[in-house]
């Protein structure tokens, strides 16, 4: 997943912006549309009738920082467990049926929401409906397939993260960065309780988090409003929610006072790296165009080869072989701001509005050139709506960018670029490795998913 | 409570070692004994007959480390709000009769232990124990007297930690010396969730953690074995345990990976302190001997003014004006070795013979002129008993540092100064404050106990 997610939007809602339209997509048409089940299950519906394919995704509000205390990983392990089969469907049969409609999926979970993907022709989208809402009140889980997954999940973390040192080196930072806050845990979880992870946790979690009042539908695709209507009503609407969703209780992080610092010297590392991640604001969190500020500032600041940091220091001072800046802002209860390589210029000199003009045009016009998907698009839709904002929010994210001015961004960098908010991550190869010698470590923002 | 609290023990194991008996204490009466009364409550006798008082503790085996997700200071809350009253003693009583019988009384929370303490004359015990053991089970709390407390202990948080520049660095440590473990919490809670916190949820920690199985008694003072055991059975062996004990369920910390550093620039800070903390074993969890060669390090590298630190940096260099060091061994999972200052020498020269026999000599010796009392010899028992170790352990400790040898202190250091499991607070005065020029501030081993 890019490091701007939400820049992703600006690849359709641009497309009716600028009326450049690659495909049919008749112009009356909203993007998206929604509507809500009796049992509270919102459902979005993104027409797009280039190919006779849907995308479906069910997006549930939980993720990692809703867990609780001694049990970091289990949302995780959760998303796994889904496919571990029902009495209608038993034991492998979901992903078999799947691959034998020729149909692709997927499943990710973050801090803030595990999801779960498939994209099949579109014909076969009441029977992914079914299979989605089967699973969603009626998971089976026996030890037998319970125990042999805790250890898919423990190599997973050995494999993602105790192997890789730039994850190592997030994972320190993120715990850091937070020191009250449930983002503060990896999503993987710590080894330590990963181990001790038992069936009756991964069901009291299940019980307390999947319902369709906690979920969210998303379908993408060759379909209208009224067939998706029809279908969800046939497939969710007979689901009723037996247990009150739990609430979403997080920790309000304290006021960054000092800034912090760690050091991970790792023979492992191919070269040097350098990261500084700020403590901010969300979209959910945010003032109104604050957010959009911070997305035009790390456009600006890192976006690509034009940008400052990268045209400094890679193409001027020589100094790093990539460098960048990202804003994550699809967090719940706050976001990050991040930069690797080097900083400190942008509060001193301020930016120029011809600066913000030309990031502002690139921003919304990059991405009618982008690749992109109808599964990005429900991607989007589907974070968005697990994160407190909503479908109007995400239709009218160019016009917000287009709308943020020069003032916008110095007062939300003034905000934000501040070190007592940060913690500075640096990686450096094991004394006697030569720095350099490989492709610099690109560092992932904190609220990337685990698949 | 001091740093060196295991130094505390030889104040009287001492006595007996060193045959240097300052009162009537008979020689052939071991210094403490221990029973368990049926219901599982563990009862500590420490006879001391050179005044007519007694010191009665009760511990719980709870602290800030047990508390769940996002109820961070429930364990301290509870303890204020165990003054709060029965059906027996209403609102008020109990300190009120503390009082009108000539008595004192407090009560602690650290992030292993809750404990409770009154100091009165010895033939009130009788009343003493009823008074808390009627309170182990029978405690009614209601929101017109719970509402009104946690203002109180919002107020002790501004106070004693917000207002506080070495306390709220203190803070930020402990946040990045641990991880994953608990301990990384502060024993008084996060503002944010102490705000919220309810009756009901006091209600839950009590009931999952005040019960006879769960708690040790210390009695200190002149008394006989004999007659605690008459007493206790009177009053607390009518007690049953109405619940199963809540299992202390702590995430083991991961391997420490990389040094992290933390730097709060304050205006209140008199001068500038620099500290670090290692992550290191305690006694509940150390290889036999190790603990004691880290006590042994500690005394040798910061315990006085003939250590090396406070020699080369206080007397010599005149760089600071206090300097020392400490080891934090009454951790239930972990420990903490810390120094204030400067460090670095240690590893590369190591220590002598010479150093080693003359700190062994200081530990047990400086005990005998120290000024002690009965309840701090009560809470040196009641605290090793709340965190794994046992009334032998205590008895023997002089024996085993007696017996640290200089491989054991070297090889302790070199296990323990690894930077990578550190974490170094800096606490500087605010730009154009002029440093020095107040009293330097004493930092704080992480587990002290929050009143």
């Amino acid at each position: 997943m890019s490091f701007k997610r939400r820049g992703l939007y600006a690849a359709f809602a641009g497309l009716c912006l600028l009326a450049v339209l690659a495909g049919p997509l008749p112009a009356a048409q909203p993007l998206a549309e929604t509507f809500t089940l009796a049992n509270g299950l919102q459902v979005v519906v993104i027409p797009d009738h280039r190919a006779p394919v849907v995308t479906h995704m069910v997006w549930y509000r939980v993720g990692s920082a809703d867990e609780p205390q001694g049990k970091s990983g289990i949302a995780h392990f959760l998303e796994h467990l889904m496919f571990k089969g029902t009495n209608k469907y038993p034991p492998g049969a979901f992903s078999r049926i799947i691959r034998q409609n020729g149909g692709e999926e997927n499943a990710f979970t973050t801090k803030d929401y595990t999801a779960f993907f498939q994209r099949i022709a579109k014909d076969r989208l009441g029977l992914v409906m079914d299979l989605e809402a089967d699973r969603m009140q009626n998971l089976v889980l026996k030890d037998e397939n319970v125990l042999p997954e805790l250890k898919v999940v423990e190599e997973e973390r050995r494999e993602r993260t105790d192997n890789d040192p730039a994850s190592l080196l997030g994972e320190q930072i993120d715990a850091m960065l937070y020191l009250a806050h449930p983002y503060h845990k990896p999503v993987i979880g710590w080894m330590a309780e990963i181990n001790k992870l038992t069936r009756q946790d991964a069901i009291a979690f299940y019980k307390a988090h999947y319902t369709p009042a906690n979920a969210v539908l998303i379908v993408a695709g060759d379909v209208t409003l009224d067939e998706v209507k029809k279908l969800a009503e046939e497939h969710y609407g007979k689901l009723t929610n037996t247990f009150d969703v739990a609430t979403r209780t997080r920790t309000e992080e304290p006021e960054p006072l000092a800034p912090r610092r760690v050091t991970l010297t790792d023979a492992r590392a191919a070269s040097p790296v350098i990261q500084r991640t700020y403590l901010t604001v969300s979209y959910a969190t945010a003032q109104k165009g604050e957010a959009e500020a911070l997305d035009v500032l790390a456009e600006l600041l890192g976006g690509g080869a034009t940008s400052r940091l990268y045209r400094k220091l890679v193409v001027e001072k020589r100094l790093a072989s990539s460098a960048g800046a990202w804003y994550s802002g699809d967090g719940l209860d706050s976001g990050t701001f991040g930069v690797y390589a080097a900083l400190e210029e942008i509060k001193a000199n301020g930016i120029t509005a011809d600066e913000l003009a030309r990031t502002k045009v690139t921003l919304i016009a990059e991405t009618v050139y982008a690749r992109d998907n109808q599964g990005n698009l429900a991607r989007n839709f589907g974070s968005s709506l697990a994160t407190g904002t909503t479908v109007k929010d995400v239709l009218e994210w160019p016009d917000r960018v287009e709308a943020v001015k020069l003032e916008d961004v110095k007062a939300a960098a003034a905000k934000t670029l501040d070190i007592r908010r940060s913690v500075t991550g640096i990686l450096l190869p094991a004394p006697g490795v030569p720095a350099g010698g490989g492709e610099p470590v690109v560092p992932t923002p904190s609220n990337s998913p685990q698949q």
